[in-house]
């Protein structure tokens, strides 16, 4: 049976964001270029990972201490329960963020529209399926249908 | 800072499928009703949920054992790196899925679009806002713009 107790970070963000007030709040407002480097050891699962136009990332907001069940949004003087929010005091700090991907070089992914700050710690990378149409690139369909 | 060792579940999944055999291979494809049951310590997280009509579940592959880097998908015999797939053998076992919120009572949140078995430990829930456009409803914006 998996447990918690056995994830470990599988890569790392480099990002031209040192510190969490950089950020934009939502990475789509971003047009900087950054780079997820997937340690060597994982980089044979990156295999086809280039089929894909965007790309998930689930990381750790390792700065993030403690949590709150109620929070003001920073668009907002609402409060909100964490969970309809993006707020990284969540009871498990697990990020995710749909961000382009560029380019991929061996175990280095160049990557568009980032929210994370140099440093973040990456648990998982999976691709980007929308749910709604969408002119997304989706690496499984391709040559299948348009 | 945050660390991985200190996630617990925030929830669980009850769900009318039993086993992994039995979930549909993308969760849009199933009409299935299923209940999020969010431990009521974290009851108040869930304030403002029911202003979006698509959450985000993030959860553990709880009954995953180990992982592969290269494997094939369900709908394919291509082999690919299991960052490019949605594979539940990864090297960190958590899953994503976007589902349908027909109702939220109280700290149980009624959900369409399942491929989440019974049992299923959750770790997150996060408002779902769409990369491009689309008929979603998002509870932040309410009332701002259509």
């Amino acid at each position: 049976m998996a447990r918690i107790a056995d994830m470990k970070p599988i890569g790392v963000i480099h990002s031209p964001y040192k510190n969490v007030g950089e950020c934009p709040n939502q990475s789509y407002k971003s047009k900087e270029i950054a780079e997820v480097e997937v340690f060597e050891e994982y980089e044979d699962g990156l295999n086809g990972i280039d089929g894909f136009s965007h790309i998930v990332i689930v990381f750790l907001f390792h700065r993030s201490k403690g949590y709150s069940l109620i929070v003001a949004p920073f668009h907002s003087n609402h409060l909100r329960g964490v969970f309809a929010t993006r707020s990284p005091r969540r009871p498990n700090p697990i990020g995710i963020s749909i961000v382009r991907l560029i380019e991929r070089r061996g175990n280095i992914l160049k990557i568009r529209g980032i929210d994370m700050i140099e440093g973040t710690p990456i648990l998982d990378i999976k691709p980007y399926v929308p749910l709604f149409d969408g002119d997304v690139k989706i690496g499984w369909l391709e040559g299948k249908i348009k």
